[in-house]
């Protein structure tokens, strides 16, 4: 195949997409903005990690790389709900045995997509080479290399997976009045800052290592995912105003004082808590929707570029993920006709995006504020009974993370009003009082259009 | 009052901020992207006209320029529909007397607001000046002017007033994260071609003048309203694509051959279609919102600028004015305070524009397909009737159009619920069978959060 395939951003998204289209045989060019990060992985330095799950793994395991994946991976089974006090209560994803999400690097993952990028003759990655604007209409993009020399690329398609701050969807959005561009951003009035918890002098676990640790606040909150060295990365959600916001908290002392008030049993863990709080940046969380994604039958953008989307459901990169494996899907379907694939491919796609988008922020609330209620523990205790009892039983979140093959519409809607009717039951009976099996038909009978 | 105020846009918004700016004695600095239009507008040209209803009106009148503006208007009591098979239906917007909305021209309101605005000596407007860029911290505006030089403007405070396309609203988006600047653009997949009914021989109007007229089709349509020369200005929305759309009507025969099978009693009226149809461009109909509105308590965008809405409630340039009379009362609540000033006005006034925004969509769906059905009609029917008897009802358009002291928000609220409920009542029942009196108190026990 003599067609030229020019990805700009070699992220995660971007990586997979490569593997993908050089073994369809296409000659991929990549090139990245940011230096090699196989550079620098190595340095050390500290890890920052996510949540893969199963749509993830199926978009892995399509260009056979889901199994060596899988080894890199620390499996979380449930949440371990820290109180003020201090008592630990585990919640379980899931009633089934083997459905669990997985905790890995980020950058440990690029890296091996990268490798495999590598593998292929016909696929070229290039660094350090910002894209500044792309031509849609004549499939060309503009480069600013290392050493400041511009470079005009040309392709037969571009493929924009230059995440949430996507240069692509800017040239898209250069053209709103002749794509008719619609597009939104969002931002939460609550940011984010990591921090760290080291291993022990053995190189172990300080907390439960098979979970994701929340420490629920009502408008705040910390959570905590493990890291393969015994090290956890910790991450505050708190607003920016306010007692408890990031600009409030603004001395060694005021850190100290909030940590020892609200998040007391962290604080053994964690020796450079004050050092880290004032070394890191707080980061913003925000919600990108778009559309059209695709412009002239030349250009598409994919990933965070074309959805970016708040962390708080674990399903960003796993979306990512999905778009490659969809657009494969689609590709295969329409092949030889571009601008058909791009656009079933949008089409089909962006309902599910914005789906998980809003489940995104449903779950900002639920995992701050709502984990710790009693009508919610009584709801999740009945899910996990039925889900223990009914094979063909998935809660939402289960629909969402453990049914790679349902789409993020259909499990948003029927996950939402499972919850609801669960919600109702729960809070309008004694549960005790409540027939499981009747509690089951009720719920398969719901239809969702 | 020592302090200077830039306003960035001298269309009808700015033009009217700058007048309740000088009349409050701050020295005032307007500037124009485009030429002054009192110079072309004697020229003729054909008219762009504009309904103006009571929230324009109470927001002219707050700057002592009501009765002026209204001399040049004609009044519209109510929809002419307009069928395919040129029957005419008339349905009136209120069912009381003396409730009406207004043609006027365009760049004759324009003119005359920029006549008053001439008349203060601490006003100054300068044309042909592009605002390029605004350092929002520093409270300065780049301009290109006409020569093609460059000129930076400092002012206390600076407000822009600079249209849909607003360069200051992109200043603020430039800051995106440090502002947690919310934008969203969304843009129907229908546009608008505008074309002309010139006036009679004599002078006079050759349809119903005291209208809008409406060709209610479904999944287009086309509307016409009244100028002061005798003429119309018509407005054709369709889509771009498929049968009706404007990017298939691209030949004389195909257009006159459309007119005549869906339009055909406009036709005599327009001599001049097929050279108006190809010499007029297709607009895009779009939806802005965001938020914040201002930044760093020294710039601050009304109007357009902070949410351009879709014309098909007439409120677009009403809600603009409205901003004017908001913000001069929050101004002089809290006058000395800028940022307290921008702040409560833009918290208590994005729920109104949101709403009006949501409302202008609804409006595009009612006036194209709904105006005709039999539940629709019957529904109106039923509401004149109310509106005759009961002096304290009012529709959802008359909350909208008619109470210019109700935010929009609560009119958006409580309409829904009405229209609702009358729908209902006109579905299940024989309208006959429904005793007004009963419906009345039905509708008035409606509560709104």
């Amino acid at each position: 195949m003599e067609e030229k395939i020019l990805i700009i951003g070699a992220g995660l998204c971007g990586s997979l997409l490569a593997i993908r289209m050089a073994q369809k045989g296409y000659k991929v060019e990549m090139r990245e903005s940011r230096w090699d990060l196989r550079d620098q992985a190595l340095e050390g330095g500290r890890s920052i990690n996510l949540a893969l799950s199963d749509r993830g793994l199926m978009a892995l395991a399509s260009v056979g790389i889901g199994d060596a994946i899988k080894k890199e991976c620390i499996p979380m089974v449930g949440r371990m709900i820290h109180s003020v006090q201090g008592d630990l209560r585990f919640s379980k994803y899931s009633g089934r045995e083997g459905e669990q999400i997985n905790s890995i690097s980020r950058t440990g993952l690029n890296v091996a997509l990268l490798e495999k990028a590598d593998s292929y003759d016909n696929l070229t990655i290039i660094f350090d080479s910002k894209c500044t604007h792309v031509d849609l209409e004549a499939g060309q993009a503009k480069f600013k290399n290392k050493d400041g020399a511009e470079e005009t690329v040309s392709a037969d398609i571009i493929l924009g997976t230059d995440g949430a701050g996507s240069i692509v969807r800017r040239s898209m959005m250069a053209k709103t009045t002749s794509l008719l561009f619609n597009y939104s951003q969002e931002f939460l009035r609550s940011g984010y800052k990591e921090l760290h918890i080291p291993p022990t002098a053995k190189g172990s676990w300080r907390i439960e290592k098979n979970a994701l640790h929340i420490w629920p606040r009502g408008k705040f909150m910390m959570i905590a995912l493990p890291n393969l060295d015994g090290s956890f990365t910790v991450t505050m959600f708190h607003p920016y105003e306010g007692d408890a916001g990031f600009n409030t908290l603004n001395t060694p002392e005021k850190v100290r004082s909030f940590f020892e008030q609200y998040y007391p049993d962290s604080m053994e863990h964690m020796p450079d808590l004050v050092e880290d709080y004032f070394d890191n940046p707080v980061g913003v969380l925000g919600t990108n929707k778009c559309y059209p994604w695709q412009s002239y039958g030349k250009v598409c953008i994919m990933g965070d570029a074309a959805h970016a989307i708040v962390p708080f459901y674990g399903q960003g990169m796993n979306a990512s993920f999905e778009d490659v494996r969809i657009f494969d899907e689609i590709h295969t379907q329409h092949q030889g006709d571009w601008e058909k694939v791009f656009t079933a491919f949008q089409d089909s796609r962006v309902v599910n995006t914005n789906a998980i988008a809003d489940l995104a922020i449903d779950n900002f609330y639920e995992m701050q504020d709502k984990v710790d209620d009693i009508p919610f523990i009584k709801k999740r205790t009945l899910e996990m009974q039925l889900e223990q009892n009914y094979k063909d039983y998935y809660s939402k979140y289960s629909l969402v993370t453990f049914q790679p093959n349902l789409p993020y519409q259909d499990a948003m809607l029927r996950g939402r009003a499972q919850d609801k009717m669960l919600l109702d039951l729960v809070t309008e009976n004694d549960p005790n009082d409540l027939v499981l099996e009747e509690v089951y038909h009720k719920l398969k009978s719901i239809s969702v259009e």
